[in-house]
Order: C-alpha cells, then sequence, then structure tokens
C-alpha cells in the first residue's frame, strides 16, 4: 500500500467546527471570531480573562541542530498534545503559524506531518486567517510613509544612506533582495538602494509575537527605528506619525487562531517570526492564553535548540515572564548518524560507530538546557530504519544523563504513538522541579552577553568582534538599549558558525560580524556570517505542482 | 449639533449578525462561511445553485465625470438598495471591494456615506476577508516564477527587456513605481529595470471579476502574457507553470462576500479593478449570484459613465452575457455648476447660469446609455445648498430627454431618502423595455473599435493613433486577438483625454498613445495619455490620523 502524503491524510480527516473544538475546552462560541468553520480568532474580551487565569505547565518542544535527515519537532509537538489529551491531561497546542513563500519553494509546508498535524492544512499553510498578510501590510505602510517623509521635505533630515527599514513580502523572492526605488521623474520618489526581507524577518512579525496586548504593541512600533538622520541620531517609526495606522491594519492580526490537530485538540496558532535575526517563537499572547485554557501547553521553536530553545528562554520567557517546566528534545537516528558523518544516502544502514560519534551533538543540547535549570526529556521521532541496537544505545545514554527517554511514533500512529512520551513528560514535570533562570542577566554588557551564549551554549572558546561591530555594540549601548537581551543571528546547522561542523564542534571562536538593535521588538541582533532574510526559489519550485480543482480541493502542497 | 462622521455613524449602527442578513434572503448558515460576525463568504456549491437561478431585474449606477464636488454614486448605490427594500421590493447590492492603499492617502475609504454606508466600515476598508492580500500573493509569486526561471536558465529565452507583467502591492508607495530589481552577486537574480502597481491594477484582479467560476479563472490566468521572448513571441503564465498555484492562492478569493448596509439591505462586495486600464466593475459572478437571489440587484462602476458604464456596457456584460435593465446617472448640482466653471469655493452659490452652461456634461452621458438601449433614470445627490430653482431646472432637463428624475436625500436619510428615486426606477424597468446592445460588435477591427468608443461616446472628432499604438494594435491583431473588446485608459475627469475640459467637449481628437493585450482579462487596453498605475501619499497622509483604541475599536478612517 502507497503511503499517503500528509496532505491526503489531511484532507480525509474529519474535522469538528471549531465551535465543538473550543467548546471543549471551555471557550463559548460568544469568545469566538470565525474565519469559515474550522479557523476562529479569539476575541479580546477572551483573551483578556484567559491570560489572567492560574497557569497551567508549560512544555516547550525543540531539537537537535537540524539535518537534511529531518527531524520532526512541529509533528511531536503535535503528537505529544494529542497523547496528552488521550491520557486525559488537559492539554492545549501553541504553534507558530507558517509562511507563505516557503510553501511555493522547496520547504514545503508547516503543519505537523503524518497523523500528527494541524488541519486544515492548506489553509494554515496558505493565507491562514490573514495574519502575515497584515503584518505585510503595516510593514510595508511604514516604508511608504518614511520614503514619503523623504519626498515631501525630509523635515526629519532622515539620511538616506543610513535607512534601516526594509519593504517585506511574503514570498521568496530572490530579486527583491537588493534593488534600486525610486527612480523616474521627481514626482517618483528619491533614489536610493533598498530591500525586500520576507515578512517573518520583518521586526513587525517580532513585536507582534513578545508584544502583551494591543498598547503594548503600540508603545513597541513606536520604537522601531526606521533610519538615522544626519546627525546620526535614530528616527523612529513613532517619529513618523505611523503607528496609529500600523497598529489598525494589526487589530485582528493581534488575536491568537484557534485551530485542531487531526485528533481535535485544540491548537492556537499565531505568528511565527524567523529563529536567526528574530526570536523564533509563536506570540506571547498565544502561550499566555493557552496556559490559562489548559493544564498542560505544548509549544516549539524555531531551528534547534542552540537557537530556538536559548531565544525561548533568553528572550521570550525573560520578557513575558513565562517558566518553562520541561523541555523536549527531539533527535532521530538518521539525524544523529548523519552527525557522526555518514552520507544522506547511507542513513538507512545501522551504524552504531556513527551514532556514538554523532550523539554528542544531542549531548551538549542535553547539558545546554540543564544549564538553565529545566528538566530535559529527549525522545526519539521513529523511522522505520531504525534498529533496535540503535534505539537501545540512545535512551541509555539519555538515561545516564539523568533525563527520560520515549520514542515517539506519532507521524505513525498520531497520539497512540506518543504516549510513551507523554507520560515520561508527566512523570518528569510531576517529578523534577523546573529552577529556570536566563543564561545571563540583563545587566552584563551586551559583548558579555553574546560571549555567555558563545561559550555556555555553543561551547564556543570565544567571541571575536569585528570592528563595526565593536563600534555598533557600543552606539547601540549609548543610545541606551545595553539591557536588552541579545539575539544571535547563526547558522542552524551547526553548534557553530560554520554550517559544515556537525556534532559538537570544539575549539573554534565564533565571529561576530554586525549589531543592530530591534529596538519596539526589544533585542539586540548579532549577525555571525551571512544570514538570509529573503529566500530564492529552487530550479523545480514547489508551485509548479500545486494545483487546485473546480470545487476547491488543493492537490500538491507538502 | 456636529455632524457626524462616516466612522462614527457606521460605529453606532447596529449591525444584525450575517447570519440573519442571508436568512432574510433564503441564504442558509450551512451556504456561508464566515469571517467574524459580521462578514462571510458564500460556498462554491450555493454560488452554482444561485448563479443557475431564475434572474432579477439588474440596475447600474453611474455618474458625470467625477469633480472635486464630489458625486456619491456608492452612497447613491447603497440608499436606493435600501429604498427599495424599504418599498418591499427584494433587492441585493453588488459593489466592489475598496482598495487598502487609498485609506492611507489622500481618497479615504469607499463604503458609501452618511446613513447610505456599507458596514462593517472599518473591516471593509481595511483587509476584508483578505482578497486582495491573495490577488497581492498569485501577482506576486507569478513574478517570482518568472525571474527565478529567468534565474535558473531561462529555458523560455525570456527577453529582460521585454518583461510586461510588474510586481503589486495594495499600498500608496510612489518610490515602487519605477525600480532595479536582482541586484547583487550572481545569486541574487538578473538585474533589470522593474515596477510594481497597486494592487487593484493587477491584470489578476480583472481576471478575478470576469472569470465566471474556477475552471474559468485558470483558463484566463494561463493566458496572462508576462513577457516576450527573444523572437518577440508572448510567453504566457501557463509557460511558467503558475497557475495552479496562483489558482489555489485565490480559491478563496473567487468566492464573494456578504455584508449588509445600516438598514441589513444583504451587500455581495466582491474585486475592484481599476476603471481606467481594468473594467473597474465588481466581479461576475457577484453580479450573476445576486440577480439570482434577489429580485432587484444594485450595482455601480468606477469613475463616470464614460469610463465605469462604457466598460460595463461594452465588457463586463458582453463578457458575462448580462443584460442591464436601467442605469442610474448620478449628479449634484455642485458637480454640474463645476462642469459649468465655477470653482470650488463658490459652488454653495445659487448660479442657474452656470447650471445650465455645465449640465451639458450630464446631457452626453444620458444620450450616451440611451445609445446602449438602455433606459435612464437621473438622480441628484442632494446637498443643503441646492436651491428649488437649481432642482427644478434639472428635473425639467432631464425629462425633455425622457428620463425619470428624482431628487436623493440617502445621505441623510438613508433609504428612506431614496424612495422616490427607487419608484422612478421601479416605474422606468416596468414601463420602458431595455434593449441593450454593445456599442461596437467583436468583429471591427481594434482601431474601429476605438473609434467608435471616441466618437460615440466621448464625442470626439476621431482618433489620433502614434506610430507605436498602431504597430502595437497591428501586433495584437496579427496576436489573434482582435476579436476582443477594447479598455480605454483615460482620464475619468473629462470626457476627452484632456482633463481641464469640462462640461461637454467638442471639435477635439482622442490620442491614442499605446497598446496592449491583457489576454488573460480579455480586453485590449488603449492608452490615452499617462495612467499613474501606483498612486503616491500626499503631504499629510490620512494614515497619520488613523488610531485603534485597546479594545480594537478605530478611529480616523473616513
Amino acid at each position: 500500500m502507497a503511503v499517503k502524503s500528509d496532505i491526503e491524510i489531511a484532507q480525509e480527516a474529519k474535522m469538528l467546527h471549531i465551535r465543538d473544538v473550543a467548546g471543549s475546552i471551555g471557550i463559548q462560541e460568544d469568545d469566538l471570531e470565525f474565519y469559515g468553520k474550522y479557523k476562529a480568532k479569539l476575541t479580546e474580551e477572551y483573551l483578556k480573562k484567559a491570560e489572567s487565569n492560574k497557569k497551567g505547565k508549560l512544555i516547550l518542544v525543540t531539537a537537535i541542530n537540524p539535518t537534511p535527515a529531518g527531524e520532526g519537532k512541529t509533528t511531536t509537538s503535535v503528537g505529544l498534545g494529542d497523547a496528552l489529551n488521550r491520557l486525559g491531561y488537559k492539554t492545549v497546542i501553541a504553534l507558530r503559524e507558517p509562511s507563505l513563500g516557503p510553501c511555493f519553494g522547496i520547504k514545503g509546508g508547516a503543519a505537523g506531518g503524518g497523523y500528527a498535524q494541524v488541519v486544515p492544512m492548506e489553509d494554515l499553510n496558505l493565507h491562514f486567517t490573514g495574519d502575515f498578510h497584515a503584518i505585510t501590510s503595516a510593514n510595508n505602510l511604514l516604508a511608504a510613509l518614511l520614503d514619503n517623509h523623504i519626498q515631501q521635505g525630509n523635515e526629519l533630515q532622515i539620511d538616506t544612506r543610513q535607512i534601516i527599514w526594509k519593504r517585506a513580502e511574503d514570498m521568496n523572492d530572490r530579486a527583491l533582495r537588493n534593488i534600486v526605488v525610486g527612480l523616474g521623474a521627481k514626482a517618483d520618489g528619491v533614489p536610493r538602494e533598498d530591500h525586500f526581507v520576507i515578512t517573518v524577518a520583518s521586526e513587525i512579525m517580532a513585536i507582534l509575537c513578545l508584544a502583551s496586548d494591543m498598547d503594548d504593541l503600540k508603545k513597541r512600533l513606536s520604537k522601531i527605528i526606521v533610519a538615522y538622520n544626519y546627525k546620526g541620531e535614530p528616527v523612529t517609526a513613532g517619529d513618523l506619525q505611523a503607528v496609529g495606522a500600523m497598529a489598525a491594519l494589526l487589530k485582528d492580526a493581534i488575536k491568537p487562531n484557534l485551530v485542531q490537530t487531526l485528533e481535535h485538540t485544540p491548537v492556537i496558532v499565531h505568528g511565527g517570526p524567523f529563529a536567526n535575526i528574530a526570536h523564533g517563537c509563536n506570540s506571547v499572547r498565544a502561550t499566555k492564553t493557552a496556559l490559562g485554557i489548559a493544564d498542560y501547553t505544548v509549544t516549539e521553536a524555531g531551528f534547534g535548540a542552540d537557537l530556538g530553545a536559548e531565544k525561548f528562554l533568553d528572550i521570550k520567557c525573560r520578557i513575558a515572564g513565562l517558566k518553562p517546566d520541561a523541555v523536549v528534545l527531539v533527535a532521530t537516528i538518521r539525524a544523529l548518524k548523519y552527525n557522526g558523518g555518514v552520507p544522506k544516502t547511507e542513513l538507512s544502514n545501522e551504524n552504531l560507530e556513527a551514532l556514538k560519534k554523532g550523539i554528542v551533538n544531542l549531548e551538549k543540547h542535553i547539558e545546554n538546557i540543564q544549564q538553565y535549570g529545566v528538566p530535559v526529556v529527549v525522545t526519539l521521532n521513529a523511522f522505520i530504519t531504525d534498529t533496535e541496537a540503535e534505539k537501545d544505545f540512545v535512551k541509555k545514554f539519555c538515561e545516564e544523563r539523568g533525563c527520560k527517554f520515549a520514542l515517539s511514533e506519532v507521524w505513525e500512529k498520531g497520539g497512540a504513538g506518543g504516549e510513551d512520551l507523554a507520560k515520561a513528560v508527566i512523570d518528569t514535570i510531576e517529578n523534577k522541579p523546573s529552577n529556570y533562570a536566563p543564561i545571563y542577566p540583563d545587566n552584563l554588557s551586551l559583548k558579555e552577553k553574546i560571549e555567555t551564549v558563545a561559550t555556555k551554549i555553543y561551547g564556543a572558546d570565544g567571541v571575536i568582534f569585528t570592528g563595526p561591530a565593536s563600534k555598533q555594540l557600543s552606539k547601540i549601548e549609548e543610545m541606551g538599549f545595553g539591557n536588552l537581551p541579545v539575539c544571535m543571528a547563526k547558522t542552524q546547522y551547526s553548534l557553530s558558525d560554520d554550517p559544515t561542523l556537525l556534532g559538537r564542534p570544539k575549539d573554534y571562536k565564533i565571529t561576530v560580524r554586525e549589531a543592530y538593535v530591534s529596538a519596539g521588538a526589544g533585542f539586540v541582533v548579532a549577525l555571525t556570517g551571512t544570514i538570509m532574510t529573503m529566500p530564492g526559489l529552487p530550479k523545480h519550485p514547489a508551485a509548479y505542482d500545486i494545483d487546485v480543482d473546480a470545487s476547491g480541493k488543493i492537490t500538491g502542497l507538502f
């Protein structure tokens, strides 16, 4: 029998009306704003109520460094949520919204996989409830107001060579990475170099995800630094009188969305900032709402634990006052063997030597989470090619390091395949207290914060700051942003800043080449190497295979 | 007492749940996809059923050439619909969706005015149900696939100097009118000149509004000419394998939206193409659905009757097989006096001489509609400064020309202020048969079609075709598009192609400077003068005054 594709499984699902999913956790119809039958936003009134409720337990799902072999972090989050509900623990899953661009490129959608998926999968991967379009609009309104200010006399004396704000589009479009705008005649604007980023890389995305409510959102929007004037002083979105209109565009986007898993577990899906130049987590509002509704909240963070979990713990939890109770670290035998030097084509063969060599990547991530004082559970996302010997090896390895281990078969079996993992998580939460604390205090210097992350989390010997980076960090501190957390922009493929160094790199230094402040989001971005903020399409884009029939049924989305 | 603003009146309205508005015309809850409590899309199943129903009567609302004095076409459409319902005639209003860009610029929103408005006004003017964002995404996916094709080897031999397809954004942003894309390194694309248009100017907007269903939409999308190759042959969206993915992005956008007036009359709002480079009407699906539901459908077309009504009658009705039963021509005393040479500041004074001089603009539009064989009703959108003598003059003038006349006070009184107009419309439909026929047959040459519109509708002596325009029209006929209707891109401010010639210009020729085929939409665009497809923001953009409070209430939108 042919294996069914994710979209086939999703389309065969018998979804409940979202009213009934909401009802299962005590949300009334009046608390919902429907978007069709299977999606809803939660009302402002309900959000305020839920956020102020007693707090449930918070479980973060993260992973080893991503490899071409695939790990399945979202799949595990979904399956774990389903499993907890099956076992009678009232659970809500809180995830990020997928970006539209990658759906047409190489990556495909992002709603879990197999029998551990969020539905309706097509809607989630296409426009969903329009949040990202609202963010794109707000981003580009700010850009239009900025260029219009210059065109109309430039009262703020904006230096067109020092414009920071970029336009955005939720599309993979390399031709927009580097452009010149404002060409033509006098009425057509002031020529200058400009750039588009993909919407998830917009600071507004990060702001939306860190804002506690509309007032906080507006405060953050007003602080966005869009440019510097001829004196070198920052010019903000507030200076451009852009805040009210941007906030009006975001009035629905700041309300989290409710959908369901294939097994009808409620899923709050909201926001999705990049995990390199931003913090890679779903919105604070979504997480707090889930905590107010359910006894257990399962959430995730982007890329591997060195990026996503570090930022979840050092940025999101710090800013939002959240305290995680357990971290689930996802790995696969295949990915661990890849870390041990096995090429992608040979991952199906048993290879204990390679596993032993590659498992150091997992080891470092376990140690890292333990540094934050949060208990760790390791799970292997099962593949048919995994052997008993390999699985036993990993289990023993984890238990020796003081963390529970469980196999996860949620891709194949849905929630039923995640019950062992759910039990391990519950056992951990009930028996191991979380003594969560961020890895560095607010009052360290920015360089010291970066050094702390590099040495304690990445395992580097130290940090090399280039001349420009040192100068920029000094200026950021002079401007009064020295107390902010740092947001490391680093390759996701390695613990180091070199994507080719797998496993657990040693005896190396991290190089910070550039730094800037995302004053609205509330963090200082430190760039190591080149970070792509506008992806391109491959030779055969996924878009070629997507279609829709006369009834509106979509095919080819994966 | 201070006069209330449109948004204040709209926000004080007690809206019905859209389920109940739908119920009032026999639409069941199962036929709806809710977007919150006050907006819904109609399901594909329902649309198919409604479109095949017995047909009601079709009333087009159009106007004299727009002036800075304002005419109030949408306000009249809304008030007329409300009035018909008050009088017991089962009526649905079918309108265009407003564009987001102008909301932040100078024009403000577009949902009627005073007590003749469509609500929820803020949603309608901001993201509404996301249709325009879907169109923007589809437009820009096509652009990304085009540039990616060139980047990946350019198998289709696209001549980068002959790329027609432009990127789109629903924003007033002059800096994007003329840009250079693809700068940077080899991986960042092929440098070339490019342009952004506002989303309403995208051919996809026109296509969405002319497509009869998903299959027809896909056929039209595949015909879009995006560029020419080195041999001068057209390259289409179909050649780029973009159609399925674009259609998937548009799967919800092709479903019309249901909202209500302040008096709970059902309004189907759908699509909104430019009325210069496109045909300026709401979607064929929306109009056909309204005709299938109600006994009377009130719809409108953009700009004055020379652009909007001409295209409604020669493009939309021709392509969709629609037959209008009556046309309502909206004028104001102030606008007629402006046409008679009175400056904007002096329009409040009685001036019968100027009125007599300016009413020739109305006269020509009456004659024009009569040329199509459709009965005309003229209405004056009342202002407090209008005098009895002025109103009597206009009434007599219209009646002498064989059309009913009625005063409309819908801005001040809602539907109650439109009852006279509603009675005049009903009387006209019941007593005067419509012998609608387009102004030219399909089989005329493109030049003859343009000449027919210029001489019969605009009142010109003839047409001057520039060398490039003649060459382009020949090539379009050689490519096999000679049978398409023509879409005139002309200033809306004058019957002529000179915006300063008010009234009824005589002894002049129209100059056609350029022509191209919108092969997907199915018309040939003839450009007279420069047409702006990307607006700019003014010195004090409306965005400065827009705000939203903690509860989500928006202020400053107008």
